[in-house]
């Protein structure tokens, strides 16, 4: 029952996380899936978007050399030989003098090389009144103005976006490679606790940590896994708390203070592990020693507050990260260090995905040279005001709060009045 | 094959949709599926959380007034008389002259009123030296400190963050009503489209706006059907592409240009339905036709580029939206209104869930007084530079850009170097 002799600064535990994170290989994934993930390998299109010149408008087309001269005024009169609809082409071709209906999109005929808006000219049963001028070209889309046959349309490491499947569905990919989601094994421990879903009763409190990590890991585009159970049993059995006849209890997916279950969780198939509570150096914080024992703690207390008896390290092929179970020290340094780790796994940015504003400051804001300090802030007529709660259990303070300020180790804390980054939760 | 006769403004369409879009009625999910959806109904806690007084340090439980003078010069003597861990409080009572060994988290003993930190007391076989002198209530945190009961902890209306779901947790929710999500029919027509998943050829484009459309209502909360299927069914045909020996044309999803079809797909159960392509006011444009005739056209033609030849209206229960088939038009018209009802109908805000950030322009962007632009831009040098193709078939142009600036209607555009608010993609 001793505190840390040392602990490691914040940026030193970051730069640790980025030692130890090379993106995931890939896998291949459906043009229906592709949205949200992290494209692995350079796109090139192996075809033309468009594979042929079509029409931009509802009209007709002619050869533009047709329609000089023509006005409102005085139109020009040209044969009216058939239409071109999307899907439905004109078979034939287009000579001088004549023109084909034509819808958007459809494809242009051979011989014409414009088209004539439908508003500026008037179909007389065999013949078509050209009101207007159109010059080559005119209202046509051509041949691979979208994409050109080599071109590279999309870089690895891309998050791919809605417009981005479109893009990747429109050159014909049934399926593209994306970074793997790194899976992330959840283990809460705590005797004192209860499962989600129960309430709290006598000395015991219910677990808050198990359903707020799982909602952060997906967050960050892992997949969470709370029991040892094939992923689809996993899914049944979260939606079967509604539903299901069977007790709460009887799917508990606690796991006891006990060095041998902590351990064979630890153990379990995946890349990151999370281990919730005992992470400090106390009597039941069996899951340090056991990093230590089975494989490298690499780092164990660490100079922020709250969070500051987290700790991470390896087992295997496997990042693990020792969390506080503290719920508000839980969320801290989860964010900080986890967070960070399966984003990088994933392919995507380190960066946060919180909006960050600049806001002056309410009141003043002290904390520890040495110390990074997580301070929660509401926003308060277009300042930041400090949560005057501290506590590291009081998970209230961070639904409370519409962000938090970062303050770094070489500082003091903040007077009343600065600009301060507030990231928005 | 004429023109719109009059186009309705941007303003009066989104005014349209606000009106049509009343908040869904609520359904119960289990606390692990909570995150991401609204609260339906405001949160009152039933219990105090934690239920009980609590360490907030791992040390000894003392009654405070006998460390009065305690310093490590001169270490007070108390008599250990057991230990408080998690889960297994100690069943004593603390008088006079004795301490507790306790755990953070673990029950404060009956008499005992502070906590003495490990690092300030040393155990010596029976006794306990205490090296620093507490006041009444140090490091204990009080029964209720987090939630008190009848406190309302979160209330309707809130979409869920990751560490609402823990704090409804710990209450010990195991559901919670939130809104439902508005189920989205996508029903994407036109002769000349192949399914997604197939390589275009010919006088034939590959769909883009399926798999586009179906990652942008799920980005805006809403449940994509792409065909007349049970969801579950739907979910294994999207996962199957990958895998099955069927081949895709087979599975397909398109619906084909014909008022009958684009009808009986239009009056599936949902709440919202978009249908592309076809939008306009063309021989091949059922969808418009169908809507009047068949419920409300509200609206069909907007003074706005692209997507000017979208509309919407109703059909019995169902808002429907008319995208032009264009990729980009599709995108822009999505985004204006159909993610609009989406959202609010889905309990969330009605603004977009782009960032919007402000820069300079790199060059001059010209408008046309009485219509709203969509103009996508690139960020180059911390200034936004408009993407030259302004076609509305070019979705590569909205897979370059980093996002889009909105010049309004009463905007002739903007000079070089003006303050532009940027969407972010």
């Amino acid at each position: 029952m001793r505190g840390f002799a040392r602990r490691t600064t914040v940026d030193a535990a970051l730069a640790w996380v980025d030692g130890q994170c090379q993106r995931l290989p890939s896998e291949q994934v459906s043009v229906w899936q592709a949205a949200g993930r992290v494209l692995a390998r350079d796109v090139v299109s192996g075809v033309s978007v468009p594979g042929f010149s079509r029409s931009m408008m509802d009209g007709f087309a002619v050869q533009a050399a047709d329609t000089l001269g023509a006005s409102a005024y005085s139109g020009l009169e040209l044969q009216f030989i058939g239409q071109s609809l999307p899907g439905q082409p004109f078979d034939g071709t287009v000579g001088r003098g004549q023109a084909v209906r034509i819808m958007t999109g459809a494809p242009l005929p051979a011989g014409a090389d414009a088209v004539v808006p439908a508003e500026r000219a008037e179909l007389r049963e065999t013949r078509v009144a050209v009101l207007d001028a159109v010059s080559p070209g005119k209202n046509v889309g051509q041949a691979g103005e979208d994409v050109l046959p080599g071109a590279t349309v999309l870089r690895a490491g891309r998050p791919l976006r809605p417009q981005d499947s479109g893009l990747l569905s429109s050159i014909g990919l049934p399926e593209m490679a994306v970074v793997r989601r790194p899976r992330v094994r959840i283990i809460i421990t705590g005797n004192e606790l209860l499962a989600a879903g129960t309430p709290p009763q006598g000395d015991r409190i219910t677990d808050a940590n198990g359903p707020m990590l799982k909602a952060l890991v997906e967050r960050d585009g892992g997949i969470a896994r709370l029991r040892s159970l094939p992923l689809a049993l996993e899914e049944d059995w979260r939606e079967g708390v509604l539903n299901s006849a069977e007790s709460h209890s009887a799917l508990d997916y606690l796991v006891p203070d006990e060095p041998a279950a902590i351990l064979a969780a630890m153990r379990e198939d995946a890349e990151v592990v999370l281990v919730s509570g005992g992470s400090s150096v106390g009597q039941e914080d069996h899951a340090p020693l056991l990093l230590a024992q089975h494989g490298n703690l690499a780092i164990h207390g660490i100079a922020m507050r709250p969070s500051s008896p987290a700790g991470m390290g390896r087992l295997g092929g496997k990042i693990v990260f020792l969390l506080p179970g503290n719920p508000v020290s839980c969320l801290c340094a989860y964010d900080f260090f986890a967070a960070r780790a399966i984003r990088l796994l994933g392919g995507r940015s380190a960066e946060w995905p919180y909006r960050c504003e600049r806001l002056p400051l309410q009141r003043k804001l002290v904390s520890q040279v040495g110390r990074v300090d997580y301070a929660r802030v509401r926003r308060v007529e277009g300042k930041a005001e400090p949560i005057a709660i501290s506590g590291a259990s009081i998970l209230s303070s961070t639904t409370t709060a519409d962000g938090f300020i970062v303050v770094p180790a070489d500082s003091e804390g903040y007077a009343a009045g600065a600009e301060v980054n507030v990231w928005q939760y």
